[in-house]
Formats: C-alpha cells, structure tokens, sequence
C-alpha cells in the first residue's frame, strides 16, 4: 500500500489550523512566495500586514486569544524586523510560530552572494540570531525528518507557550511527505504522573490550605499560559476567598463576582500581609508586574503554583504540571474544612467616580479610567498600552468573558495596536468558529497614547479593511508621558510631532458610508466623552471608530503621579 | 597638575559630533533618558524618530552623506526593533554607530527581573545577538577603559564602513572620564606601508593599463566606504576611457561627463567582454547589483580595486589600503603610455524619451524614469526605494554633484523613507556648514512605490516636522509590483490595502499654509506629470510635496519585465 503524501508547505500549514490557527499574519517577500501559495489551500486566510514587526504583534495578540498565532517573513530583512516582536512573545508567554522562507538549497551550499545576505556567503547569523528569543528552532533540510521536525517545534511552543522559528528553504516547499502524521492532532504532552512528588504537594497544599484562617487567592498571567484558568475559576467561586490579581492576571477572572476585588496596588498590602495563606496562580513577579516588587507576597505564607512546579513556602516540588495538579487539589479539597473571610476592602464596583461637571476637561486623574468602566460589555477585548493607559487599566471593572491586553514585562510600545488586530481577528474567527461564550459579535476597545500610536499607526489600514469591530480612545497628551513622569518632564526627548489622529481612518482608506463607515470623535470635556459614548454611531457602528481625547501633558494615574513627583522632589534637591 | 574630566556621556556624543555627527536619530526609553540629557550639551540635534527601525534606516541615510551617522535606542524593545537597519548597514557598508542605555549595574549584577528582560535574570542575549549585524561591540562597564573602548569601537566603525554598538549602563551616563583623548580626532588608521607588496602591484596594474588597448573604468558602491571617489573621478577624466557604472556605484561619477556611460546592463555585456582591461572600483557583486550575476567582469581582463587588496586577475595583492594605493597609481602613471579608444555606445544623455500625448496615462514602460531627468538639479539627492523604482532609476541621468540611492544588496522594503529623513538631513547639516558644493539649498527625492511606502510611512512626520526639502513621488500601482513579476502576479498575497496616500501629509501634520505648506499632486497622464514637474508650488515649495503616480500592476522597467515574462512562460508550460 502506499503512503498518502501531501507538500511539506501544506503538512506545516495543516498542522497549524489543527492547531487553531484560521488566520495567519506576515508579507510576501521573494523568499516565501511559493509557501504562500499554499496558505489559502490549507484553510488559512492570510493577513497581509504593513511590515513585519507588525505581524509580529499581531500573531502575538491573536496567540494570547485563540492559544497559538503564526507569521510568515522572508530571509533576512523580514525575518530580523519581527525579532522584538518575537522577543515580547518570549517574554510573556505568547505561542507565537515564525515562519521564515529562506533561500533555496543551492544558493546556501554554493554560498551564494545574493540578495537579504551580507554579500558574503554566510547564511546562518540569522538561525544564530533567533535561538535566543525562541524556544524552540528548526531548519529544515531533510525531506526524511521535516515533518518530525515540525511538530517537535510545534509541541514546545504549546508546552512552553512561547516563540518558535522554522525555516524552510524555498526548493522544498513543495516536496512530498507523509500524510499520515496529520492524523493524530498535536497536543501538550501530559508525562508520567510523580505520584510520590504528587502526594507530598498535595498533602503540604491541603495542609496549608485547611489551617489557614485568612487565606487569600492572587491570579497572576502565566496561569493563561499554564492552562489553569478553568481550576482558577473553580477555585475562586468554591472558596469564595477574597480574590486579588496582579496587572498580568487582571481579566483572566471573573471579575464581577463579590470575592474578586481587583488589582492588588500598595494600597491592599497591609491586607494582604495579614494573610495567613495566599494560593499564588501564574506569578510573574517583573518590576512592572508588582509595583517594583511591592506586590509580591512574602514567601512564608505563599503557595506558588507555576506552569510546573508548585511551591509552597521554600519547599519547591517540581515536575507537577499545573494542568495536571489542580484538578487533583480540586478532587481533594474538603470545602467544609476551610475557613471563610470577609475582608475589609472596597469592592471596585461600590467605589462611585469622581464627580464631575460636563464642560470640565477630561483628566485622568478625575476618573477617566473609572469612568470608562461603564462602557463595557460581556466580550469586550480591552487593550491597554504601555504608558498612563496600562497604569489606567488597574481601574477598569471588566464585565463577565471579557479580557484585557496591558504592558507587563517586555513594555514595548507600539505592541497594541498591532496585538489589537491580532486579538479582534482570533475573537472575529472564534465567533465564526461559534466559540466564543455564545456571542454572535463583539468588540476590541485600545486605549493608546499618542507616542504609542506613532510607532506602529499604519497597522490601523489592516483593522480597516479587515472590518474589524474595534474602537479605538487616543489620548493625546503631546509626548511620551510615562517617559516625562520617569526623567526629563520638560525635556525635548520627550516630545513627538503632532499628528491630525481623526484623519487616520481617511488616510487609511476608510470608508467614509455604509455599514463600515469609520466614525470619529474629538473629547475635551467630560460632555464631550459623554455624547461620543452614547453616539448611536459608536454604538451601532461596525467600521472603526476613533476617539481622540486630549489631556494635559503630565496627567497620568497612579503609579505615575508619584513617580512624578519624586523627579520633583529631586530636581528641587538639586537646586 | 589635575586632568580635566568631563562626563561620560559627552565624552561619546563629543567624539561623534567630532566625527561629523551634527544630528542623532532614535527614541526616549527609560534606560536611556539620562543619557540624552547630554545629546544637547554636546552640541548635537536630536532628532526624535517615529520608530527605532525608522531611526536606524535614517542614521544609515545619514551616514552615507554624511561620513557617519548615530542612533540612540534603549535596552531590549528599542535596539531589537533596529536590528533590521543596523544588518542593512552592514551588508551595505553604511557607518552607523548604534548607541544603546541598558540598565544600571546593580539590576544587572543581581540578575533583577525588571521590564525590557524576559524575567529571567538573563541581561545578555541582546549583546550576543547583535554581534552576528555589527563589526564591533563594547558593553561598557568599567569607567578606566570607556574611552578607549569608545575610541576603539569608533574606530572599527570608519575603518570598515560598518556599524558598531555601544552599551551604555544608566548609571555609568555621568561619570567623570579624562577629557584629554579628545583633543585627538579619531581617524582611519593608515598602517604602515608595504612596500614590496605596493611596488609588485604597481607593477602589475601598470604593465596592464599600459598594454591595455580596450580598456574600461567600471565604478561601484564600495569605492565610496573605502574612500577613494576623488581617485576614481580624477582617474575617470585624466584617462578618458570610457566608464560604466553597476547600480550601486550610480550616481559616485559625475555622469555628464561624456566618457560616462551609465549602467552597465547586459546590452553592454558585449562591449565588456570586447575589452581588454577593465579596471573596477570598489566591486559589489552580488546578485542584484549584476543582473543576477550577468555584468562580472571576466576575472582575466579586469583589475579589482577594493577597500584593502589589489586584484589583478587571479593574483591578489593583500594589505594595501586603496586610499593610500591609488594616489600612488595616479603619481605613477603616464598618461602618454595609455590607449584611448571610442566605444560603439550611445550616451545616455543623447537618448530620446519615448514620445507620449499629454492625455496618455503615465507608464514606465513608456518612459517614466526617463523623463523624470528633466526635473532633477545639481545637488540632488535621489533615493529609488527597492521595486520597481530601483530598477528605473538605472535609467536616470543625473546632475552634477547628485547622489543616487538605490536597493543594492539588503533590499529592505520600507528602507527609503527613513533613508531620506536622515540623507535630506546630512545635506541641510552640510548646507549648514557650508560644506556641500557650494550650494545655499538642495532637495531630497523620493520615489517609492506604495508598498514600500507602508512599511514606514509614519517617518513622513518627522520629515515634515524637520521641515526638509523633500520630494515624494509615490507610484500607486495596487501593491507588490516587483513581487508580482517574480512570483503570483495574480495572488491576493502581493495585494496591499487601499489608502488615500495623498492624505498623509495633512494627516501626520503638515502646514496647510506659509512657505512650509505641503503641497499634492495626483498623476495619471503624461500631462497631469508635466503640470505637476512644473507647478511653481512645486518648483519654489519649501515643504514636503507628494505625487502620487497611479499605473497598472504590473508596468515595470527592464528586467522585471522580462522576469515576468519568464514566469507567464512557466505557467503556460505547466498548464
């Protein structure tokens, strides 16, 4: 009998939609046009980005929604301007797969001097280059093992739930292979249980867990990337244990519920260190997850459950996937054993915003944040970028199966308006996939500075002519304001040109009627915020929608603000 | 007797501004923000970019102008999103010093899991990973040997045309170095002389232009990096012989000069292969640069002059700097002794453009690039972005004491934009110090298809806000033209989407009036062209103006056209 082949292009690129993959970013370049030519016969629809690092975003952005996201580049030029991209997807956890055309076989072998090269025969600075922002990394050049080749690569990106690199020469995209891997899906491999490791973590987390009169639940990012959110969600509304996250882990629970108080800011830390117990689900304890390491709590009474290794206290037990260990810890727990607590804080949603008058200018310091909760719907994807919109967003009430987008350790601005093209688009295939809690549409709302924007505007032409629900709130406040609370609040540096945003949509092509027609809005009071968010254009529009709202140069919330002040406080120590 | 000391900071930015650096390109981060406190103290413009790669693609314009060009970018997000540039430099010998704030030694040492890193403690990966892309590096860290390891590392930078990176920790910014090394000027070592090895070259290149009865002057791109233009424009006129250039070297010679004869394409090849000596300055010979290897020279007839070694045929002559060896040759060489001949070539300049009706649409086939000679003046600096611009512009003439840019060897779309911002301003830096020809203003002019135009669009800002002397010609022609004529010239993969391009400066803030104004035009017929080359907005317009000339999808100059021939032929054959 013979063996079923396929082309090696379409095994990877079948592998991928199996995967969840139904869209996939990148451009065309000389080196990766015949692969291309098999994206569309696989299932996938293709994204043409603006540029290559902006396909990075936004496989990044549509990873953290639909568990895996891919882009192809070309050699070289492509390859190397997606590389920060890759970086920030290594740096918090996004299973992004970069797919690298490469020159045909001959040309490597005979060192050729050609284009995307140095002119000097050398071929592998860039394989080099990316073995230290990946994971995991193949080159392929044997037809013999390029399919065991692939799903190796492909497994620990989902194992690791970061970046992996595959190059493929171009004279082998179209060479045959056995179907028959295809027939068994990919998946993270379990492992052998450790059943004594197992029992002894179990029993020192129930021990913990049954003698603890204050216990407290803290919901950290990596328990996206770990696979626990459904543990996560069990835990909380079984214990009812007053519930915190940190920045990461903000939108990945339900952040309605009455245990579920929010962001945990310097301000719960008394609370919080009168705990006898805190369950610590995905730490990711970077400076700017914790309010340089303010937040983190004290390891005494901590129990860490990690993506494979739980701690408890300094005892580390190791090789227990948390995907695995949790529903033991769930089938175990006795909830007539554990304590209950009502803890003197504030739920969010009884803290009443700031009140205003209707021709007062809009400041973040005056509730812009609060105030924007309201707007929220079951859903929603919420990006906020890096600068006073992350700070910001610790004050958002997020509504039931929303999500939120917010810097967290890599920082890079200019990441979320690309990573907003990636999420509205793994949210726009999951509706079309009938996965997503029932709802037939929903939106991507970004909040964005000026200075962010200008890093990576032109990815907003791909959200138009993608007819993507997204709805956008600039705020222009003349610079990089995160930068001027840092150092520098007067300096020059600090400054960008000033744009016309609202003309964006129309540069960008945006229709100007229709169903798809994008909508602009310019908000200097509070009236004026008012009227665009009732717009029956913002709330019954499909196309885009763009909100600029002008704010005063130094307005930024809390952290900012104090880290403002301190730069005074130096300057004038200087003096 | 104290030394005199002054920061560390101003002892690099000083050595740059020594160097010619008059403005530094790149963007605020917060491990860089101190140092810039410096940038204007040390009497440099800074020049805040839109992106970090948009600010490498300047500092290499810049450098190519200019001698040398900087950039200043912060640790991981920033320096990462350059990357691509810097490669490019390297690949095509720009000299570009990339500068780069990392964190304070004490985050370092304690291997801290700060923002920029990827929580791990790890701080070097972004060292190791720009050492494959630069052609030396320091990582400052002990204050005894900063400046000499900045002296060291400058110094590599002019010596090979190629960039280099330095790290700067945050906390080392305002130390005290030693002021005395800058009353030296850095400069390219000369080494010592090899006189054996020199009197055996002369020998042989002079037995062979004295022989020569046919000879050839073939000039390229790397005669500018290894600093030998006044050599080879005295040796182009003192000998008479006639001169072609490859594309990378267009624009090196004074192409009025009768004995100049343009592009060698391979409807020269055989006049070439006619000759009997071809004497090549600065060789480049990388697929794109020689008609996919058509226009070498045969290694027999042909003495290659590079940066440091003589070749003469198969024999090389190692060691022997080419800005010191040629003033040798020219002091040697008796001009009584060498063959003149008159080649069976048409000068350029003595070709008619294809005759039009003012109400045909405008194409390149039908004489574009040719008639766009017209327009260009002595000082120009014209910039041909990859696609089909590149390509056509091998068949502009040129004016005195212009500059052509064009895709050589790297061919990163999206380059030429940027590349403007920074040549447009080296010449209005020259201009101000009454260093450029003599000339009191110049232009800087564009042509870039809308593709490349995507990719980096926003550095139009910057270009606006400069107020530089720009000319943009944009050929709308509905995406990926020259990818189109390689491969799938009817694949959704090489679409782009629609915008309103002329729209742009408005929306990144152009005046709309006074003598800054921005001014459009839109193209389709021949004399939609000649009104808008001769609209006296455009002729006297100080600010930015921007044509956009639509054509058909797949009009493009030679060869594309007949790559794309090729690959209609391959189709049909494999129907």
């Amino acid at each position: 009998m013979e063996t079923s082949t396929t082309t090696l292009a379409e095994y990877l690129f079948t592998r991928l939609h199996q995967l969840g993959v139904d869209s996939i970013f990148g451009l065309p370049g000389d080196y990766n046009l015949q692969l291309l030519d098999y994206v569309a016969p696989s299932r996938l629809h293709w994204i043409g980005n603006c540029n290559e690092l902006n396909a990075g975003y936004a496989a990044d952005g549509y990873s953290r929604i639909k568990g895996i996201g891919a882009l192809v580049t070309t050699f070289g030029v492509g390859e190397l301007s997606a590389v920060n991209a890759i970086a920030g997807a290594y740096a918090e956890r996004a299973p992004v797969v970069h797919i690298v055309g490469t020159p045909i076989r001959p040309s490597q072998e005979s060192r050729a001097r050609i284009h995307h090269t140095f002119n000097d025969g050398e071929y592998e600075r860039f394989d080099r280059m990316q073995e230290h922002i990946t994971v995991a990394q193949t080159i392929i050049n044997d037809i013999r093992s390029a399919p065991a080749e692939i799903d190796r690569v492909l497994q620990q990106c989902l194992l690791h739930s970061r970046p992996v690199r595959i190059a493929v020469p171009l004279d082998m995209v179209a060479l045959r292979v056995p179907r028959n891997g295809l027939q068994t899906k990919l998946s993270i491999p379990l492992g052998a249980r450790q059943p004594k490791v197992e029992e002894k973590a179990l029993n020192a987390v129930l021990g913990r867990i049954y003698n603890a009169r204050k216990p407290l639940i803290l919901v950290d990012g990596e328990s996206r990337s770990a696979g626990i959110l459904d543990e996560v969600d069990h835990l909380v509304k079984a214990t009812g244990w007053p519930t915190l996250t940190l920045g990461f882990g903000k939108g990945l629970v339900d952040e309605t519920l009455p245990n579920v108080y929010g962001v945990f800011t310097p301000q719960h830390k008394e609370f919080v260190d009168s705990c006898d117990l805190v369950l610590s689900f995905g730490p990711h304890y970077s400076n700017t997850n914790t309010y340089i390491f303010q937040t983190i709590p004290k390891q005494d009474i901590t129990i860490a459950v990690n993506a494979t290794s739980i701690h408890v206290g300094s005892d580390i037990f190791r090789d227990l996937p948390a995907s695995t260990f949790l529903p033991q810890l769930i089938g175990r727990l006795d909830l007539d054993k554990v304590s209950k607590h009502t803890p003197n804080l504030i739920h969010p949603s009884s803290v009443a915003p700031p009140l205003v008058s209707s021709t007062d200018l809009v400041t973040q310091v005056g509730g812009f944040w609060h105030r924007m909760s309201s707007f929220f719907q079951e859903g929603d994807i919420i990006l906020a970028e890096t600068g006073t919109a992350a700070y910001g967003s610790n004050l958002f009430r997020l509504p039931r199966n929303s999500r939120l987008f917010k810097a967290v350790t890599w920082l890079s601005i200019g990441y979320m308006l690309p990573a907003t093209l990636g999420a509205s688009l793994a949210q726009h295939d999951l509706i079309g996939r009938s996965e997503y809690y029932n709802l037939l549409e929903a939106r991507s709302i970004l909040f964005i500075g000026d200075g962010s924007f200008q890093l990576t505007a032109q990815e907003l032409a791909t959200i138009i002519h993608r007819k993507l629900n997204v709805i956008i709130f600039l705020i222009n406040n003349e610079g990089y304001t995160i930068e001027r609370c840092i150092h520098g609040r007067e300096a020059r540096y600090n400054d960008i040109t000033p744009w016309r945003y609202l003309k964006g949509p129309e540069f960008f092509g945006a229709p100007t009627e229709g169903e798809y027609a994008a909508h602009t809005w310019e908000v200097r009071t509070w009236g004026d915020l008012e009227k665009a968010l009732t717009d029956e254009r913002m709330l019954k529009g499909k196309g885009v929608r763009m909100v600029e709202v002008f704010m005063e140069r130094l307005d930024a919330p809390p952290p900012l603000d104090s880290v403002l002040n301190a730069q005074i406080q130096r300057e004038k120590a200087e003096q």
